[in-house]
């Protein structure tokens, strides 16, 4: 593999303050080609988020709050209506771009909480703080810097608290892509892999392919083998074979939304691959920023689990139809994963054990006493 | 869906004594197309096994079967060198045949036990019984007919007593293709739905798509839906979810290999449905004729799994390559399941269960005692 295409070289998304674009990896282009694109518009901005070509909650995040500050940057350099010193006129114009930008892709939630993070800080400096537009621009640059070096801080602390779990030469197994193209660097459930990968662990890999959507072949079979990482690509039914074998010491996954009682939403799958690791007495761990911790969902019934459209799993990515017309398609995009299958989650607070109510409200304490 | 493609309106595999031909259905141009297709001709024969446009142990055997009866039935009009009245002559034409019919598939066991069976009876008939040539042609005409009765009174006795562990309005799932399209008839998985659904019982069945080779979706889903089964198609890494919800009251797969301890070979996947299901408490059955009981393999261990080419997980039927270039694949065909997930063994000759060294046993004196 030419040394250039390897992942770890780029970030996911990164800001170019001497071009003031937004560089991103074309995600809807692999594993065929990487390629670079370059994002100024606002139009380009809300394209990218919408056509997925970039993905993962903590990714989508920073590119909107870069996307803020340059629109920001945008309006104030036109001075439309006088935007570059009246604060009032910039308001106005950059709420327009941030509003649009939300429509991207609405059920995101690190799209809105991007986004107001921005808006507050905005507000704050121009309505309290009175500061002038061209400081604001630039304390918006800082801020979506912040989120960003959080998100990349969080992954880290996830993956060095990962890392505790395994040794040199361990087999782990995945299931979808929580990698590094959903995040800024590192990823979440890779998060272990990479900083493994750096230390000479030298992991064996196996990524599930995570049908219908084929993340784990498409995404995380592409960055671990472009980082170099050993990784064996298996359809998602061969999970069992692979543990039999004695090949897997321990299962990492991201996910969407823990519950209170430590139940887990992650992709479709993820619990078929905890009951077959719980079987073979595999080490189940999820890996999750405390930000996907829902203290106000109880256990995993009260999680909503989104059905996609039959046509992901009849037709989508084939060169014909695969399964006779007018045929019934059930296609839930998650499911979860009950708290007594899972070893340990993940945070970048620490690592949280049954029971689960307890370790997590322990977790969160934590991060709060972190904070102030 | 048109009544005339109604799958449960053909056979599999189906002479016509009026034509002098073989008719199949395409299966390659499943789920597409239903079309039936002719084979004559030893050639057209081979091409029909060899490019899996009938596949699945028993749909093979019979097969190959009908066509050493239409090729002896040749051999003996053309009368080349006196064959049609020349034992000797008719026997080495016929030898040539045979063995270019069982050069078609030649791991498939039943094709070269059906040529074998027909062989025997051709050489006693021939040999010790002097028989005139048009009546061995005549006696390899029932042999084949009798091949075929077989099969579909194996799988329709596997159906019933397979219907005995269910009740009307079940949900029933299953995985790969044991399905009419494996057989002559009614299929060994399958068999229970089937007649079922004649009595109207009204199942609801999942069919697993069973990557890679997408067995399921291609063949289950497509010859269940034509015989009006409620069927619903799922990816393999939905089966928990299903099974979750309740909507699953009993696993039926067939089985490649079933060692006498009761572990059992099958599709890829099996054992995770196994495991899954186990999870859920709903019970777990395999459908296999006592032709795939091996009492020679001790446990499943023993039994060699056949890995296969990474190219039907990363491209096979995709638009394009779905996985990056070079990344390593795992693509095991088969995996066992360990007797400990099985709830029953369903044979022709009664359901095993645990422990099932002793109820395989007793099914093999049963067996025994009836051919008697």
């Amino acid at each position: 593999m030419d040394q250039k295409e390897n992942i770890m070289n780029y970030e996911t998304v990164a800001l170019d303050d001497q071009d003031h674009s937004i560089v991103i990896i074309d995600q809807t282009l692999l594993p065929g080609r990487t390629e670079l694109i370059r994002l100024r518009t606002a139009q380009e901005i809300w394209n990218a988020i919408y056509l997925l070509q970039v993905r993962g909650a903590p990714a989508i995040g920073v590119t909107a709050a870069f996307g803020i500050y340059l629109l920001a940057r945008q309006i104030q350099m036109e001075n439309i209506d006088n935007a570059g010193s009246d604060f009032g006129a910039f308001y106005r114009q950059l709420t327009q771009q941030r509003e649009y930008l939300n429509s991207s892709r609405p059920t995101a939630v690190n799209l809105s909480w991007a986004l107001n993070r921005m808006d507050a800080l905005c507000r704050k400096a121009g309505e309290e703080e009175k500061r002038s537009v061209a400081e604001i621009v630039e304390l918006l640059h800082q801020e979506a810097a912040q989120i960003k070096e959080e998100d990349i801080r969080v992954c880290r602390a996830i993956g060095e608290n990962g890392l505790t779990l395994v040794k040199p030469g361990d087999g782990i197994l995945t299931h979808c892509n929580a990698g590094q193209l959903a995040t800024c660097k590192y990823g979440t459930a890779t998060a272990p892999i990479y900083l493994g990968e750096e230390r000479g662990y030298h992991f064996h890999v196996f990524a599930d392919e995570t049908r219908p959507l084929l993340q784990g072949a498409r995404l995380t079979a592409y960055e671990l083998h472009s980082a170099g990482v050993d990784v064996t690509l298996i359809c998602d039914n061969m999970s069992a074979t692979v543990m039999k074998k004695g090949w897997v010491n321990a299962v990492f996954v991201g996910c969407d939304r823990v519950a209170a009682n430590g139940d887990a939403a992650n992709k479709i799958g993820t619990s078929v691959v905890a009951t077959v690791a719980k079987r073979y007495g595999i080490p189940f761990y999820v890996c999750a920023p405390t930000s996907t911790i829902d203290f106000d969902t109880p256990t995993g019934e009260g999680i909503n689990i989104e059905q996609r459209p039959a046509e992901e799993v009849t037709e989508m990515w084939y060169k014909e139809r695969m399964a006779p017309e007018g045929v019934k398609v059930f296609n839930p995009a998650f499911d979860v994963t009950d708290h007594d299958l899972i070893t340990g989650i993940v945070t970048e607070y620490g690592i949280a054990r049954a029971p689960f109510t307890e370790s997590l409200a322990q977790i969160r304490r934590k991060k709060e006493a972190a904070s102030v």
